[in-house]
């Protein structure tokens, strides 16, 4: 696969690159970004001219949409760099589709795929220096899209800003992670917009989950709001349970995001003969799996964690730990994924893209 | 009831005002702002030096949470002024404590009440040009709080932005509105934000209410997600349903925003004889009372439209329309409740505080 780069975009350099003050070694995931961004706005109908510029503030009205009505879009990609300092896309086209389908939902209009794509490759290929060698080493990319007409009426923008911006990273989470299966809260309606990378998602799990943060939890994992029966998906990451030697994972819906690890993850699992079950996934039959000792592993599936074991979890004031096994399947698959990822291992699916 | 108008606000002045450049005869809403705009920060774990200065656009960092995470919570409230030129507020009290909720849900600090009401009074009296006699004229007022903290991660901001803007406004809805009765879309989730009035809420409906739009309605009425039986409420506004001379609303919940105009119009209709019953309202017994004529009004009701009659509405493709109707609640109602905001009737309740 390669990237669409023909869309011409103006490009203003920095004068001197920050990258010299960057500690690589610690960093803190997404605080710390690249010397310049991507930007291109809608307005009358269509898109604008597409800049590359310095990283830097911008101005918007008190009334902008994006604040009160929360219209806002974005995607969560890496790049990775080889043996002989190429740099790699991992599937860029499902993110591209999957920041159209997020666009749509909340009615904002979709990008170009020539914008979306340009835009990667050439900020990115400008930013070559910031994405380092050596596995876990990547540099996180988020396209976003926010509404910057103002107005406090409730109705779509008419003018919105479609932005990247990169940030070097190491993985994730740090520690083991616990997680509390959610019986009250929910991140997501039936008609609503949880498959949708919309701003509003997050923001509406960080007081369920800083509870669970205070109860010595880490995440949380979602059921549905209706019953809370069925098993979902955490903040960020889709999730995995193995039992036996199964692998079951929730199927995506209108309340689930469609992730690209966990599709990822899918197919690997299937090409190297682990079996894999995509169907609901009840909370019911993961405690009795936890109970007879049938269930090996739970794992968060995701970008930016990759591929995150789950030590134990609580249900209903149960803590039920996991235990320590020894050819784990999230270890086993993050491996190969991660070699795919960084070109050490062959690509059969042809899902990595040069810049 | 007064404010508490204790708290020490910088004040810069405008230069020179652009009032007269406004037309108040043709105000299209939310889209005209006053002069100035009040703002204060939060910061290192407390609010910071209050400031009321000229309206202009702010910057922020590409990075800032609100664009990600879309963690920001608003109110809306009006200013009415008098005969005797007195400018009015209703029931802030309110506003702010509904404010401080959605603040809690959404993982963001609570505002102290001497922030918010010195704020509203100082803002409002500097600005009382803006607000003009007569029914109708009111001064629209945005509270708002922004997570302006930066980084790309999904957690809560420790910086934050609150202000109040404000926009004069003659009525929210012109023309008849006819509602789609919501069948698979929802705008809140069990366990979920609908109860806050976060960003989030009001981006998730723009898809649904184009889709509305585009078959010639103007607003949804949302029903419960898990099963489409319950009728909840509209975009902005709960929802008055009356069968022969019985008013019948929805009880709040999670999923339902506590509307200060649905319970002052309760407390109202309470006051004055009307039955009132605050209990679930089925789809089922709406169509049936549509059917055999005892379905007499729908009506929206919320502090932008106050009171909005609704003409007929769409359910599993059919269309119902309503009568015609002589002495009709929501008129009667609507008549009550603005001649206590505009001090034309005498307020029973105590709910008008003046600036
Ligand atoms: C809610 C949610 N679920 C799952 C995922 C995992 O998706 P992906 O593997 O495409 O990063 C994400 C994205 O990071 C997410 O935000
Ligand atoms: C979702 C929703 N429901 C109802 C209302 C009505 O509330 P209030 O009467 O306090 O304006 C609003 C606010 O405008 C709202 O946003």
């Amino acid at each position: 696969m390669s990237l669409k780069n023909t869309h011409e975009i103006d490009i203003v350099r920095v004068s001197s690159s920050k990258i010299d003050s960057v500690d690589f070694d610690n960093l803190t995931f997404g605080t710390t970004f690249t010397d310049h961004m991507f930007v291109c706005d809608f307005r009358e109908g269509k898109w604008q001219k597409a800049e590359i510029k310095p990283y830097a503030p911008f101005l918007l009205d008190p009334s902008a949409k994006v604040f009160h009505y929360g219209q806002a879009i974005f995607e969560g990609m890496k790049a990775y760099k080889d043996e002989s300092d190429d740099v790699w896309l991992f599937r860029p086209d499902q993110n591209f589709e999957r920041f159209n389908k997020s666009a749509k939902r909340m009615a904002m209009p979709e990008v170009d795929e020539e914008i979306f794509m340009s835009g990667l490759h050439q900020l990115i290929d400008l930013e070559r220096e910031w994405v380092k060698k050596g596995l876990g080493n990547t540099l996180y990319i988020r396209p976003f899209m926010i509404a910057i007409g103002s107005g406090v009426i409730a109705a779509p923008s008419t003018q919105y800003r479609f932005m990247i911006i990169l940030s070097p990273a190491k993985s994730y989470y740090s520690g083991e992670v616990k997680v509390i299966i959610a019986e009250h809260y929910s991140r997501a309606a039936n008609g609503g917009i949880g498959a949708a990378k919309a701003a509003g998602n997050y923001s509406a799990q960080f007081y369920p989950t800083k509870l669970a943060n205070e109860r010595g939890f880490q995440q949380i994992i979602w059921t549905d709001d209706a019953t809370h029966t069925k098993l979902e998906e955490a903040g960020t990451m889709n999730v995995f349970f193995r039992i036996n030697d199964t692998l079951y994972t929730a199927p995506t819906s209108e309340r689930i995001l469609d992730g690209v690890t966990r599709k990822s993850l899918i197919d690997l699992a299937k090409r190297d003969g682990i079996d894999v079950a995509v169907r609901p996934v009840l909370v019911e039959e993961i405690i009795e799996a936890a109970k007879d000792g049938s269930l090996k592993e739970i794992f968060g599936a995701g970008t930016a964690a990759v591929v995150n074991p789950i030590v134990g979890f609580s249900y209903q004031d149960t803590y039920y730990e996991l235990p320590k096994i020894e050819n784990s399947f999230a270890l086993l698959l993050k491996e190969k994924l991660t070699k795919i990822q960084y070109k050490l291992a062959e690509d059969t699916f042809g899902w990595t893209v040069k810049i």
